[in-house]
């Protein structure tokens, strides 16, 4: 039996509740399609923090290299420790580091979920630059707190980094409705953007088969509000993937229903599997959080491991919990329920 | 009799029609409250571009600086001229010159106006820092078209910058319902945002009884579709406030509704005022562009000249004609029937 390695990071606050929810019904999943899971868990976390002054051991990055998966549930306790510290001591450098560089966000709203649209019929698939691009950190402030203070932070974009993204989204668009929409802003950022538009340009010829459209950032986020039935995979950069995730988070009915992959296409290295909400320190704990989004991004790691139609059936799973009402509503259901609903209906 | 001199710049394509549409009611305003509008118009646009080799004579800034206020349309003709000219070449510069640093811009549902969003009730007034950060401009491409080319751009922010569309935010907080939310991505921006968010925390002493939260751009993009109505002031950056005031633009409705007010607060320079909306030419010349936005961008206008009461009364009037269903629905009325009905309520 085929069995795969997989490292937890549950994290901090509610990452723990769904890491542990999701995984009932990742071992379920694996029990019905006959392969194994074998997890082992790292504590790395806001807590490890504190109690040892880093988010993770120094080996951390050459540990998790051995593992087929990292299955992450949320990272930061913003009350206490820095963003600065636990987002950039774990989170980030796990993406950069195992160069997971298409992070993949499905938005389209679960039966039974009401959405704050009126607009239901949607279906895109938001492909986010996950390595550089706005958030490469290169920067500096200088008189600080002087009346001549300035500060200046330097988006850096590589062609290696632009055309593997846009690469990876054609051919996600090849697999789907084959069409892809490139967000930049070039009509005012003429270094990074208008280079961003001349690659999608060019790569557009190797695709002859996909349409492709280009569109800037801020007549895109009025879209997906106005027209997401018009959209199908969006390319965009770090920083405007990041927003459009939100709110395709926000259209599909909150945080609660977002997963993400973040992706090594080559499969050099692992690739991380994460809901898109935090920590939500105040509830975590209290059998309240919502594990669809992890049980989906779980749903994208089997797909990812080659278990394409386990993948399936935990989607089916989901769908056939909601469609009843379960989870589709905050407070309604508790954690345990919820996943019980799920693994219910995949043993169905 | 007050007068006030108002330069035109119609622009290019729709921009020609509204602003022809939009002084009509503006002189009815004039006419109603008793003060005269002195309009001068320039054409400046991409047809004088094609004639003369710039957008405008080398000496329209300082032309420009004569008068009482700026109405412009729109500019642009994508197809033909790039934006890094028409843009780069009018619009950017006149908002820069003149220190436009703060750009206004409501959201909220005229009456009768159906939005994509299942709630109505918001009042947004976001604030556009207009004049630096992310697109300052500053960056450049080497290795062009090589496997090792990097495009670099560089958001600059300054003291001066920051400090003063801050205190605008806050001040508009005041005089509304005192809560104002600063919008950054200072968890992956390390240095502009931080800077914007010390920046901030410093200047919210001054104003104890305005409530401040700070949130990042990705989780206020999905809260303009969840919870609009929990936000009064919204103050952000050059992109991240374009981006909002689009999403802005959608919940209410579609840019046909969409205002906006490019301040000089010191009243040094003169301000200008624009439809958000671009310049549409394929549907130019044919009586069929909505002229609200425009509209309602002059009662801005007419409220930063000093007639505050004139520029209550248009509001009024073009929700008088939006009440009555008419100019809310794309294609319903001709540009002159919207007009017309919002000319008679003021009359009346
Ligand atoms: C927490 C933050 C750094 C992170 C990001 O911006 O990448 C998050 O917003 C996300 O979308 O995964
Ligand atoms: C046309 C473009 C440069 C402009 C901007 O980004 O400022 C427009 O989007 C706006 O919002 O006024």
């Amino acid at each position: 039996m085929t069995s795969y390695k997989l490292a937890l990071i549950p994290g901090d606050g509610i990452g723990v509740d769904v890491i542990d929810a999701a995984m009932k019904v990742m071992h379920s999943a694996a029990a019905r399609f006959g392969f194994a899971l074998a997890p082992e868990t790292f504590p790395w976390s806001c807590d490890f923090y504190l109690r040892t002054g880093t988010m993770m051991p120094a080996d951390g990055i050459e540990t998790l290299r051995g593992f087929d998966a990292i299955y992450l549930g949320a990272v930061g306790w913003p009350e206490t420790v820095a963003d600065s510290v636990s987002l950039h001591g774990l989170l980030l450098p796990i993406r950069k580091a195992f160069d997971q560089y298409a992070n993949i966000r499905p938005h389209r709203l679960l039966a039974g979920v009401e959405g704050p649209l009126k607009a239901s019929e949607f279906d895109i698939l938001c492909i986010r630059e996950n390595t550089e691009g706005e958030y490469s950190g290169a920067g500096g402030r200088v008189h600080q707190g002087k009346p001549n203070e300035v500060a200046v932070e330097t988006s850096v974009f590589t062609r290696v980094g632009v055309e593997r993204i846009l690469r990876f989204g054609f051919e996600q668009a090849r697999a789907r409705r084959k069409h892809l929409t490139s967000v930049t802003k070039s009509n005012a950022q003429k270094y990074s953007m208008v280079f961003w538009d001349d690659v999608t340009r060019e790569l557009s010829a190797e695709y002859p088969d996909v349409t492709v459209s280009q569109m800037h950032i801020d007549a895109m986020a009025a879209k997906m509000v106005m027209a997401p039935q018009d959209l199908d995979v969006v390319v965009a950069s770090n920083l405007f993937g990041d927003i459009l995730t939100d709110l395709g988070a926000a259209i599909q009915g909150g945080l609660g229903f977002a997963a993400s992959a973040n992706i090594c296409p080559d499969r050099s290295s692992p690739s991380m599997f994460e809901p898109v909400h935090g920590s939500a320190p105040d509830i975590a704990g209290k059998n309240i959080a919502n594990p669809i989004a992890a049980i989906w991004s779980g749903a994208q790691m089997l797909d990812h491991l080659g278990e394409g139609e386990a993948a399936a059936a935990v989607l089916s799973a989901i769908e056939a919990a909601t469609a009843q009402g379960i989870g589709t509503r905050p407070g309604q259901n508790t954690t345990d329920e919820i996943t019980a609903a799920v693994c219910a209906a995949l043993e169905a």
